[in-house]
């Protein structure tokens, strides 16, 4: 039935977050995982990413947002290399974290800088 | 000493908020709520808003999706026509709420589609 | 594409929330909203509601549990009718806040108590 | 078993919320929520507030803190009175509320300080 | 006083969370926790999973739940574990998880799904 | 502009979190992270930890209750090495927990003992 939305998903997973993390993903899927990796690539990747109306750039930081205001803080971290594949400057990256700080308080930004600063120090 | 941050706090806050909104937030501030008034009006307009890293349509963007994930609905209600202010269009505001369903959860976005179909229909 | 998502959805949700209900939601839809009203249709009610590994009582657990914890008021009041649609007791909906008090704190117990309350003193 | 955790907390519960409180919390007490409110009275008050390790001042502080941290609105409103009748002034009310707004965020703050404005000049 | 309450909550705690979880959290008791350890052991134990109102699979469904919406994830792990004994098999702890990412959104499924895949192919 | 602020922030900060924090804090500064530094030294500590409206044991116990409801655990672990210095002893941080326990639940409470026993046992 959706195995249009699976293969746009899989396509927009690999752009936004990298063939390495798809690939590894994909190879440790077990039985117990198997429905929720078809799921998130077929609902968060083949219809909502893949959506026209906002660029990737902007999704980007709206993830980050997300992830910062929710605590989630290895998502945030995968998710911080997939904004600079995304096209976002480590500065505008820190720009989405001062903002956050002020909605999110100040210790979901502390957490988020530590995380950004060990991954774009690893990537430059 | 900061009267440079409350100045230019209070000039982007009236262009983001509207002069309306901002005149009735200064006119009901009592002796509980000045300190407040005057650290947000410096601290979240004058340092953070105010900085050029980001276009304010990215700022609304970010401050959005905060607001949905912490569940912060009259603040997503002023924000929500602050977006509009700041150039999203309605289906760009559709789009962050849409985003914000896979991070956040269904009921997440559910509520904030209901205020912002309320804010927008009224707008409109 | 996902014709069938949405038609095992929409009877799902129909099951579930109540034909009064959905059809409210459906008639009320905007171009703001239609998207994700679809989304949520397919997505939410048919892949996961949908599913045959946990009963309806088990799902309305699960589900108030989950807004009781995130705090989204109005959706646990939609989902205490669903529980008592979906053959839990009052006595076992009760059962499930006091258990939430210990996991999820005594305010969000509180405020579910007093939803629940209204909900089924209305319905009984 | 418990008559003394029972007794000790619904002495205490009078002292911070007041009997007029109390009195309309037991007289609307139904079949549905008669457990929870045994087990509150004896768990959070009994047990908790009755401790002698913190002033109530502090413990008005900390529940403050949580409540405004955790968006829990209506218990908020209840427990600035509850503050005021252990001993907060409005002034150190309004400390608490500008210290949350740097750790959970100036929406959290912004909210708390609606309903303290609301609470606090009604009572004054 | 409570006695009773104490040991009804260190029997059901054991039979949930097994003996060596319980011997080990005895063990490592000190003047710091010794008061929240019997604290939680009489209510969150004596009073609460005690009741028969539930079934302990459903109470373990709502306990995932809770610790997945909140973000608990030492918890978490201890609770997978504590749902295998309770009865629940792998396959419905994955329903549990899919419904969760539905209404937390799609990160804390992701964490829950790598604690869970953790725990159950340790166990199995 | 905010020399003044800042120079404040920094003796209240080393105060409160010690010199070898702050040291190491500063030291690690990078263009990612400097004016998150500034910003939180300016407002977190020169505008709101400055001000003498409460005594820094209450701004402590506000603060470990915020760190508790919002499941910053590293923070937690920095704030309860600070409120040792800020005169809480650790019957007084025990207490917090406690109290947090049951406004936060109790996983919450868990989380923050473990973090507690690890820095006050390092401590004594």
């Amino acid at each position: 039935m959706s195995d249009d939305a699976y293969e746009r998903g899989m396509e927009v997973r690999r752009e936004v977050l990298g063939d390495e993390h798809v690939d590894k993903a994909i190879g440790s899927t077990t039985e117990l995982t198997a429905d929720f990796q078809s799921f998130i690539t077929r609902y968060a990747w083949g219809e909502i990413w893949a959506r026209p109306g906002l660029d990737r750039k902007t999704r980007s930081c709206i993830t980050l947002t997300a992830l910062v205001a929710l605590n989630r803080q290895e998502e945030l971290e995968m998710h911080v290399r997939a904004a600079l594949r995304n096209g976002l400057t480590p500065d505008e990256i820190r720009e989405v974290l001062l903002h956050c700080a002020v909605y999110c308080g100040v210790p979901a930004a502390n957490a988020a800088f530590a995380i950004a600063k060990r991954v774009l120090e690893d990537d430059s």
